[in-house]
């Protein structure tokens, strides 16, 4: 049998036809098209997935049932969204909308903790016995894994990875709090650290690499510019704060860095895990977990979506 | 059929029978003596085993199995308690040798981590959905357990709860780094916090109770004196950061607080909830976990224990 996932993101739709090895063997793509309210989304991902079942060359009585990722609180306890900002669903109860218009048992899951189901089962995690994924994007997200299940907090609500406070009274953080992990280590809190820099160092090459991002900053420190380097040396020490801080109470088998900073690859990896190594509380570093890039991308979202089905 | 709990402390072993309703129908009690060996100890086990059958007039016939907490890194996967520094303990498979001491199945886990689940079988998280319970004493303690389940990390090296970095470069903590949880939240901090006041207000109560402690700190507070306030609030603050910094992260149903300081009650409770209700990423304060003080005091280890045994 087949399994469908769907991967709602506040601007695309990606709908998956997931095979038993967790390959997508046929995929496809929409616009996320909000305002016309909860009915008229469902309504469109129902199409799109009827349509992607078909160009996979399969009928929906291939397909054991559906999983999907939403970008909000999950509650499946309650079996509804809360608190879907981007989409504007709170209280929406997905699965029983979606079982009646495709005719088949669907099940949810926020959409990070999907990525990292997704990387579990056929990513970068594969089999582990807990693992830990975190996004460094636009903010900090994660998804923790621990026996092939999607931990999230009673009700859905816990899960919030870059809202530990690292530095109480510290910088600001989109949430109106202060010293949120998120304050310093998503993209959003480097591209802040080398605009600083950048002031700082009126010689430096971040002051004519435009627009700054998590590549340009780290290009432009592989181009040996010092003041990028420093940048990109302090910002792995933040992101190995708060790793550590979760390797010491919830020591997953393997911790994935996933998001756009993720794709610098060793320049952000090797410096994290010698502050990791340097600052865990288990000083056996052979114990420790390995902290690796996430490997699937966008399909994470999707094939974890997928396994939700069991 | 009852079930066996074994508490196997640095200065005493506990044992009970544990009946159907989570209630010790019988125990005992003797003294740790670990300079004779591993194979002593081990044999002190189980004689106050038999000891505590024989007492409450059952025979092992009448025990489905046994279950033992362990003052050290318990590896489930493989089967061995590493690191139990206090008992002096490393590798040591300990299901396999008091199998074959009682003649029952023996399971094992971190003794925090029994005491988390026993207050969730029969204490005050009982039936909870993830529970995180929190021990303040010497150290900073605590034990996870999510779906019935102990979540101690992969070969069970997680758990280290006060071990979350709050302040980097903070307080110096006996782990050796700076800024733990536990240079803030423990008792010991709570009594350098106290020694600190009472050196800058010559006046203060704190400088004529003697001993200082959790109790008579609070105590100094409750009889009114400013500079004992002073220090209760900011330690309330100091707990509430890092049980703000796990609600975001697992949201269990229910927080616990243990340990001596725990005995203060509402003079702790009541500060702390309202630090977490005004903190916390979810604003929902309907929503908030509930924190309580813990039930069930040192039975709640043997209790646990003998949930182990399923």
């Amino acid at each position: 049998m087949y399994r469908i996932g769907i991967d709602l993101g506040g601007t695309h739709i990606a709908v998956g036809i997931v095979d038993d090895t967790n390959r997508i063997v046929a995929a496809k793509s929409i616009p996320t098209v909000a305002q016309n309210g909860v009915a008229a989304l469902l309504d469109d991902i129902a199409v799109c997935v009827r349509d992607t079942v078909a160009s996979g060359g399969l009928t929906m009585a291939d397909c054991a049932g559906a999983g999907i990722g939403v970008p909000g609180v999950c509650d499946t306890a309650c079996g509804v969204v809360r608190f879907a900002h981007n989409i504007g669903w709170d209280g929406v109860p997905v699965s029983e909308e979606l079982r009646q218009r495709l005719g088949l048992p669907v099940h949810f899951a926020n959409d990070a903790d999907c990525a990292a189901l997704g990387e579990v089962v056929a990513g970068a995690a594969k089999d582990c016995d807990g693992a830990l994924m975190i996004t460094l994007g636009t903010g900090v997200g994660g998804g923790f894994v621990v026996g092939g299940r999607i931990w999230s907090g009673h009700h859905g609500l816990g899960g919030e990875f870059g809202h530990m406070c690292i530095q109480p009274g510290g910088a600001p953080c989109s949430c109106g709090r202060r010293g949120c992990w998120e304050a310093y280590a998503s993209v959003t809190a480097l591209i802040h650290q080398a605009q600083e820099a950048a002031q700082a160092h009126p010689d430096s090459l971040l002051n004519r690499v435009q627009p700054l991002s998590g590549k340009t900053i780290f290009d432009a420190a592989a181009a040996g510019d010092a003041a990028a380097q420093a940048v990109t040396a302090q910002y792995a020490v933040y992101v190995g704060v708060g790793i550590v801080n979760y390797i010491n109470v919830l020591f997953p088998e393997v911790v994935l860095l996933g998001g756009g900073v993720a794709g610098a690859g060793e320049a952000l990896l090797t410096p994290v895990r010698a502050y990791v190594k340097a600052h865990t509380y288990v000083e056996d570093a052979a114990a420790l977990p390995e902290i690796r890039a996430a490997a699937l991308g966008s399909d994470a979202g999707v094939i974890g979506a997928a396994a939700l089905v069991r």
